[in-house]
């Protein structure tokens, strides 16, 4: 069997046991998430030996100049980072089952019900980066909604992900309901080029971790991907913004966590409030060591702070602590720059006008639009979502902070009592009644 | 300009038009599509005689074979036909509004309020062939639920076509509320090859036509595809079918509009039904003028009137009066079979039994799932949507029969009062309430 063979036969085997989760009733699931929990904790030297060897390797690299301390630090499991990564998963146990829930009922005729039923998407590729947590959420998450998952964690964390796979499969061996072929681990960068090839097996890519590394996902597959490639987030200060309010909000939106994603990297001032609020900003950004470039109009009001910006800085992703600043006419314009330069992941604006608010959260092409708060709320955590697979930016399935019903999709369920088409066409045809029905939601 | 700046010139006026619909209110809207209607009743004589033009060289088509009948009756526009067609607009009009629902309202703090709500996908391409009917029908549901859209008809009916579209122009500059440039059009196949790359203007392509036509769209877009290339539906013949109902219900699925794309392709029969009841189906689909291929076993009951099927006949769409029969052992055989050949497109049990029915319809991999109904029932009007978009097989988005659901996706609007993410995080940081308030789901 070739190396191709070897990644397609696992993603076959996964398929295949993403059927039999599928049709496992809720609390099975639920019960399995709760058990890998248990066999993380029962399994703590195993993991935390393989860590140490990784850690090992990524200490050299360090050195080396190869990788960031931060990489480091994220990879380095310890006995508390275990116990929270179990307690994240019985919170991912915990969540509303997301499958078997009854969206919509229409009474097509009488005896004839129709129905759309959420349902799993089936297989999930899961390619990421040096963060052994994104293994367990991933992976609970997929089962917790009747999925199959197939991991790629990244070269820095291989022995860690394979010493915590082989705890999850101990674990389903012994529970039995779950087939472990449901999670699969594929470990080098060829494997994951054959993984993208497999749109007749794996239902959906979500890759974690860098630009580079999710654009280069993207660009390799013709599986759906759930995800973005860049966080260009906006914060717009309006004429109407309260001036206090507009520093703190970008103070955190840049300075709390400037690598995130939903950091801010442009700011945008209304003319009116530019003279005043520009230097203030400024001030308070500069103490923060926020580097600053700006629009010709902020560098006049700010000229010993604030650079000349670059074309491309408004539309970077700095990832540290950078800034651009511009100053607009008006919130129309402040729309008109989010929707041409930025990456439609999450845009505020700080106003106490509503009118202007409306007009920006409605207008905004973005998955998260936010009026007088941190961008950085973008977030599954925050957002009350359980856990978080990701962040989608596309316009279709999920978008914003995705959670478990990112990884569901749904069905159309027909019931009837012998009806044919055929009485419904031609003289003397039978009319459709077409009556809505209480859905209640309820999970069956 | 070259034709490619002049596709790329209409998809970004579509884009910026499609930013202008999406900001109006729903009667706005609505209106709009009712003054389509009129305006295509007012502009009759002007779309009847292009249409006669079309006609004029679809006869000379069919004449050289080139064409089919068929073909050639859809094409052709009269009186008649055309006030369906208003009918069909003012049924779109009068849906209920798709866009800016609210489904979820998160409460995360004191006056932090979440909600997920619906809005436009943007700028819809649609491609199909020779239907006047798709180009009313689609820029429709556009229009309806705020969203642009780029017309590529068939060349067999680009006449019609256009004096369709420029009908809907002349109404529009007269309504003024909807920029002309929301409905686009372009003629030729060259400039379809263009739309296909447009990935940054063009949010989501909709083929309508034939297997090539669609495989051939998908093939070349990395733009997201809503549609079907295939529809192998299967009807599978449960022990305890009835054995009246199970006949009906396959003649009703292959014979009153075989072309159709949820036709059904497929007869599973169990084999403690084979010896009874595949007798009965054959004579009555032979008295149909039906022609039959079959597994061996099924040969053996009907030697005389089902020859052996090949390999492929097992997973091909024949869109004619051709069908095939195989005899499996019991309901789990079915569903293996039915995911392992089918295209996910619609799949029926028939079967007195309903634990037999719920592992069908939970356990096959399909948009639809149908029990004692005929296939023929997937269908965006007899499921009650209104009209259809196109019938979607992918796992991700829209699913199905899609109405002007699946020209919406949502976004996450948080609403504060000046919430840092910093306040949050560390010592002494605040709790998420993260209490989930009644959505309502109404408009706003």
């Amino acid at each position: 069997m070739t190396a191709a063979d070897e990644v397609r036969a696992l993603a076959l085997a996964a398929k295949a046991a993403s059927r039999v989760v599928a049709a496992l009733p809720s609390e099975v699931r639920r019960h399995a998430v709760l058990s890998l929990a248990d066999a993380l904790l029962a399994s703590r030297d195993a993991i935390l030996a393989a860590n140490a060897a990784d850690v090992v390797d990524a200490r050299e690299a360090v050195a080396a100049g190869e990788m960031s301390a931060a990489t480091l630090q994220r990879l380095t499991l310890d006995a508390r980072k275990l116990s929270e990564v179990a307690v994240q998963l019985r919170e991912v146990a915990a969540q509303d089952e997301p499958v078997g829930r009854v969206r919509e009922r229409t009474l097509l005729d009488d005896g004839l019900e129709l129905r759309r039923v959420t349902c799993p998407i089936g297989v999930v590729a899961a390619v990421f980066e040096a963060r052994p947590d994104a293994v367990t959420q991933i992976v609970a998450l997929a089962l917790r909604s009747a999925n199959a998952v197939v991991l790629k964690p990244g070269r820095e964390v291989r022995r860690t992900a394979r010493a915590i796979v082989d705890a999850m499969h101990a674990c389903l061996r012994t529970g039995g309901a779950i087939p472990p072929a449901a999670i699969a681990m594929v470990d080098d960068r060829a494997a994951v080029d054959v993984l993208l090839t497999l749109d007749d097996l794996i239902d959906l890519v979500v890759p974690r971790g860098s630009q580079a590394l999710v654009r280069s996902v993207m660009q390799r597959t013709r599986i759906p991907v759930l995800g973005h490639a860049d966080g260009v987030c906006h914060v717009y200060l309006d004429a109407a913004a309260d001036p206090a309010m507009a520093v703190e909000l970008v103070v955190d939106a840049k300075v709390q966590y400037p690598s995130a994603c939903n950091a801010v990297e442009v700011v945008l001032v209304h003319r009116d409030a530019a003279p005043t609020l520009i230097p203030a900003l400024v001030t308070r950004l500069r103490a923060e060591g926020v580097t600053l470039g700006g629009c010709a109009r902020t560098v006049a009001l700010a000229p010993d702070d604030v650079s000349l910006a670059a074309d491309d800085d408004w539309h970077t992703e700095w990832g540290d602590l950078r800034l651009t600043i511009g100053v607009v006419d008006d919130v129309d314009a402040a729309i008109a720059h989010v929707n041409a330069h930025g990456s439609h992941h999450t845009d505020a604006i700080v106003t106490e006008a509503n009118g202007a608010a409306d007009a920006f959260l409605a207008r905004v092409d973005s998955a998260c639009v936010f009026h007088n708060a941190s961008t950085r709320f973008a977030d599954g955590f925050r957002f009350g979502l359980g856990a978080e697979l990701g962040i989608g930016t596309g316009k279709l399935h999920a978008r914003g902070p995705v959670g478990l019903e990112g990884l569901t999709t749904y069905r159309w369920e027909l019931r009837g009592s012998g009806q044919r088409v055929a009485s419904y066409a031609g003289a003397g045809a039978r009319a459709f009644r077409h009556e809505r029905l209480p859905a209640g939601d309820g999970a069956r």
